[in-house]
Formats: C-alpha cells, structure tokens, sequence
C-alpha cells in the first residue's frame, strides 16, 4: 500500500478534471482570442469556467479573477504590482506588513523589493503558530500601503485572523492581499464576507493541475501587469490562454468547494484519529490547537528523531509526508514555521508535517499509525540525542 | 473538411504529446522538489525533458532553460529582469533596441517600462517586412544595455537577420535577445552558432500544450527573477513545476526539430502551391520574399476585400485563418505590420494570415484555393472600394 499524506505540497488531480481537459488537446484546440470556429467553440468552456470560479468565491463578475501560471506568480503580481503603482512613484507609501511565515513566495519578493525602496514588516507567529490580529494592527504604519497575510499556514494548518484583518485594512485604506493556497477546499472561502482586496489561489492544491492558478482583484484596485503583452484576460494578463488547465481548474474548484463540508467531517475525523494516535507517543509536540487548524494538518515534532529520519522510514514503507514545504525542501534547512514559532533549534530539525486528502483513506490512515509508530520506537532506540535528553530531563 | 491555417496563433497538440503527459495527472503526480517516492519517482522524466530541450536547441547545460508559463511570461521576465539589473540601478544604461513589428509581449512591456526611465528604439521594417541589421546596428548607442530582436515575424513569417545583430550585440558587449517563437521547429534554430544571450520559445507553437513556455540564459547573463519564490529552476524561476506539460514540451520541441526539414519540403511545398494559387489573383500583394519567409507562412492582401470579410467566408466554409495576431485580434484594428511596412491604410485592413503545419494535408490546400478564389470573387463583385479603385486605377 502506497499513502499519500503530503497534500500541502501538491494533489493528485481528481479523475473527472483529468477527463474533463482531454478535449482540449488535440479537438478544441483553437486560441480563443480567435474569431474563427476553433477560437469561437472554446469560449463556451471558458466562460463556463470562469464562472464557476466565481460562483465558488462568491464574487460578483464586476471584479477581475485572473488566470495565472501558479499561487507564486499571484503573489509576485500582486507585490511587484504594488511596488510599481505605488512605491516606485511615492516613496511615502512605501511599507508592506507580512508575516514571517507566509510562503517563499510572498516572503523572497519582498525581500527582492527591499533592495529598491520597499520597507517590510514581518510579523512573528505565537508559540501555537497563530498570528494576532493585534499584532497585525499594531505593525501598521502611515507609510503602510498594504498588508498580506495568508489564510491559513501551509505548515501548521493554523488558520489566521483574515476577516478581523481585512476589516481593520478597509477602515485604514490599506490594500489588503491574502495567499489562500491552503485554504480553498478546506475552509468557506466566501468573499462577499470577507474584504479582500487581492486573493491568491492554486489548482494543484485542491486536485487541479500543477501550473495554473488565479488571482482574485477587487473592482477599482487593479494593478500593473506582471505579464504584459496580448489582450487576454482584459488586458490584464497577457499569454494565450491555457484552455485546457482553466477549464480544469474551473471544475477543480468549483469540486473544492463543494467539498468543503466532507474536509470538515471525513477528512477531519480521520486527521483526528491519526494525531490522537501519533501524539500519544511520548515526548511528542503537535503544533497549534486542533480546531484552529485547517481540518488535513498536522505538524508534529518527536524529540530525538530528526524529521529527515523519520520521513526516510515512511518513504521506505511507501507513505509520503514532508519536514516542510517542498518549495524549500532541497535545501534541509530547518522547518522555518518552527523557527518562527520560536521552540528550541531541535524542535525545528525534528518537524514532520502530515497532509491528507478527501482521497485518504481509514485504512490508509491506520497503516501510517502502525509504520509511525514503529519506526518512532526504532528511531529512538538509536538517538543520541533522545537518550542524553532523558537522562538530563 | 475543416481547415485549420491559423498555425501562428497556436497549433493542435500532438497526439504523441497528449499521450505522454497522461500518467503526471492521477498517477506520477508528485511535486518533484519534494524527498519522498512520490517526489523522486517524477524527476527522472523531468530530466529527460530537459535534456531534449538543452539538444533541441544545441546548448551546453551550464547554461539555463527555465521553464515559463508562455513566451509572454519569457520576455517579460528579460524585459523586467534587464530593468531590475541595470536600468533601475544606472541610468547612464537605460536604452533598448527592439524592432516595431515584436510580439505585443515586447512592445506592450517596453511600453510599460518607458514610464519608470527605459529609453526604447523601435527599429522599423522596411517594405518586405524584413529588418536590416544595419538599421538595428544605426540604433544602438553608448546608453543601450538591451537589442531584442524577433527571430521570425508572427504576421509574415520574414526571418530577421539574427545571427548578424548576435554578433554585433557580442562585439558591442551589448545583451541579445530574441523571441524565437515563430523560428523554433520552422528554421534551424542552433544556439552553438548564434550568439544570443536570451531566448524565448513557447511550447503551444510547436504542438505542445498551451501554457507552458521556455527562456534560454546564457551562463553569467542571470537576471533578477520575474517569479520570485521557492527553490524550482535552481531558483532562477519559482513555482510548483507543471511536471505534465513540461515532459510535453521536452517532446514537442524534440518532434519540432526533427521536422524542420519536413517543415522546409513538404509544408514549403503545400505553402507555395497556396501562395502560387492565391497570389494569381488580381491585385493581390503578398508580403515579403519568399525564401526569406518561414516556410509556413503567408500574409497577402487583396485589394478591395477587408480581411474580416474573407475571414468571415472562409470560416462559413470550415477553413481557419487570421487577420493578424490572435493576441490583439479582439480589438479589430488595422494589421500591426502591414501598418508598419508603411503600405498605403487600405492594405492594412486587407491583410489575411495563413498558417500551415506539418499536419496540413494537400486536399486541405485544395480546398481553401478553391473556397479562397470564389470568395475573392464574391466579395470583389460587392465592393465599393475596388470598383472605385479600378475606375480611376
């Protein structure tokens, strides 16, 4: 038995997606910028796709969804958008306020736009991994132009003040952007509720396509291209339209909001039921409070297993789990959620992060707990470190 | 009998192509940055892939491929990058060349850039459709950091003189770019004999999917990234790998150039036998030298007959064809490169696109001579404009 428990990372693309693109291959193959028939027989799906998209955010077509090649790209448009409409042109308005945990690719752009006029503002997690509100406000300065902050935390699961945020962004005319790669499927991502002003999203975290994503843009606060060029998408990112990707995404999300409830009922049960197991191992840290958490996630620490070993045992026994993103995975740094979070340097190197899917099964869930268990036991018995722990503890 | 002759705007995937991208939807659906089985079992696909690009294009592997979203995402990253590395940090540096007839992904992100301090040439075509590299070479001066010349035009298929301009830009200590987008799987296109620094393919103009394109670097000509993120790409370009196309791509670009000279008999052939036909109509002007041309390719003109109105019965007639780019053909305006030829208003709004492939069929051919000299004479029975142009002619 194979069991895949690292759906932070990426998913496997649901059957009916894969069925659904096949058509746009090698039959509806026309660029639908087009006005002949292949270019005029594709707009029915795209636009059926788009729909669907904003039917399961919940936001009027007034606003713009935009296609882009991925969550990274999103978040590069929506930063480096923000750094040439406003910050290249008014050196007063130039501090952005992030958290130290967002995603590489919040966290390498802003660190890119430091070297020309930006100013940032990392706020720290707490020793759960959450974010306050608090924390947020107070980061804010005259000089803030925007605030972004992401859903929910890839590694932790730990789901942050969005609405609280987005209110307090609205009352202060600050932007506000949040990455919600890990939330779409897993909490109601409803946007008549909650005002954002730039959301980012990624097919293949919720069983759609690796290479397409979107950005949400509120009517009134476009920005500057991130790809310039041809008309599509308004004019507001240029590139031939990927048809069959969008077309699967449409379905992908619209899937994923469907099964928000299942996330929160099957998914979560079974979630439970591995964490309850996993964490009544001893000397065992699991990260955040359960029901603060997105309902697939668990990062758990065993003192004295370095999060390599333990992942190298799963492996050998065909179960996949990661120490942390896959986006930083080549280099084996420690996990840099659990860095932020501020436990002891070994906490960091023994992280282990666990995903599921509405694909898991029970008994895939059951074989995990076993092959867990058992090489944490193994694993133990020739560390070091455990053993010298015990003795001065 | 459908007829598809829009190849330039984007082409039918390769059945051989959609089969070998199936298996990285459900089943090799790992992220490949990622430790773990599902990871690994991935990369040795996307190695191979690779491999076929750096051979396609006859480049050593020191030097980058990184994988894009679309030739767009290629040139604005060049575009961009080049204004992040030099222009923004040194204004003594601030100039680029380009032509006037380059892809809207050129000219709309030159565009762009010209309100944050880049000084753009446009270097214009001469009567043919061809650009001198003399022209380019006049252009140049102490401030310029960039040329970037198209390799083969969209709209005529004119092959500009690149190996010349790469060996100016290499003396000149000049950067060189071009998009070779129209050029790759048409002409041999053989980076160990063409100086280029950067250059732009994209998969979809060659029957690979769309979405999913290339930018070649020369070794120490590494530019500030467009997509700023994770590790992927040796961090040169982040974001989660589309595992699927990116093998897609590695094959198509391998069938490309192995059909270039079946590009250069067989569709040559199939070409010039439309062109022949097509230009026997009278007062019918084709632009640019035929062997100076992709082999694919014809833009012609038809007195007195608006290209909308032969597009329009043509495609009442199942045949695909264009009045121009896809990427600008929303907005109904007067063929950019007949415009900048310089020909007399009434040839731009007359210009008619046909694009061949390697899967166009010589019945196909028959059929659009046939459909194309009744509509010529349809049309011609019921224009104003060419009656009067004849009366005082």
């Amino acid at each position: 038995m194979r069991v895949y428990l690292d759906n932070n990372a990426t998913t496997k693309v649901d059957p009916l997606v894969t069925v659904k693109m096949q058509p746009f291959f090698e039959e509806l193959y026309g660029n639908p910028n087009s006005l002949h028939k292949y270019g005029m027989e594709v707009r029915p799906h795209l636009n059926q796709a788009m729909g669907e998209m904003y039917d399961a955010l919940n936001v009027p077509d007034q606003d713009d969804i935009l296609i882009t090649s991925c969550a990274t790209e999103s978040n590069n448009a929506v930063l480096k958008g923000i750094y040439f409409k406003y910050i290249a042109k008014d050196p007063d308005k130039n501090h952005i306020v992030a958290t130290s945990v967002e995603h590489p690719a919040v966290l390498d752009t802003l660190h890119f736009l430091s070297e020309y006029g930006v100013d940032v503002t990392l706020v720290d997690v707490d020793e759960n991994g959450g974010i306050s509100a608090e924390a947020i406000k107070n980061a804010v300065t005259d000089k803030t132009i925007l605030i972004s902050m992401m859903w929910a935390n890839n590694e932790t699961g730990m789901i942050f003040p969005v609405e609280e945020v987005a209110a307090f962004a609205k009352e202060k005319e600050i932007l506000f952007h949040t990455d919600a790669v890990q939330a779409i499927g897993k909490v109601h991502v409803d946007l008549s509720k909650v005002n954002v002003d730039y959301l980012t999203f990624s097919a293949h975290k919720f069983h759609g396509p690796k290479g397409i994503g979107g950005l949400y843009v509120k009517k009134g606060k476009e920005l500057p291209n991130l790809l310039h060029g041809g008309e599509q998408m308004g004019g507001k990112r240029a590139g031939t339209l990927n048809v069959a990707y969008i077309v699967g995404m449409g379905l992908a999300l619209r899937q994923a909001a469907g099964h928000v409830e299942k996330m929160n009922s099957y998914v979560r049960d079974l979630r439970d039921k591995l964490e309850d197991a996993l964490s009544s191992i001893a000397d065992t840290i699991v990260v955040g409070p359960r029901e603060q958490r997105t309902p697939n996630t668990i990062l758990i620490s065993l003192r004295g297993i370095e999060g390599e070993s333990m992942l190298w045992d799963l492996n050998r026994a065909g179960i996949a789990a990661s120490t942390g993103s896959a986006c930083a995975s080549e280099s084996l740094e420690a996990n840099p959620v659990m860095s932020a979070i501020g436990e002891d340097p070994e906490l960091a190197h023994t992280a282990m992060r666990l995903s599921l899917s509405r694909f898991t099964t029970e008994a895939e869930i059951d074989r995990t707990i076993e092959v867990f268990t058992k090489a944490a036991e193994r694993l133990r018995s020739i560390s070091s470190t455990y053993a010298y722990t015990n003795e001065v503890g």
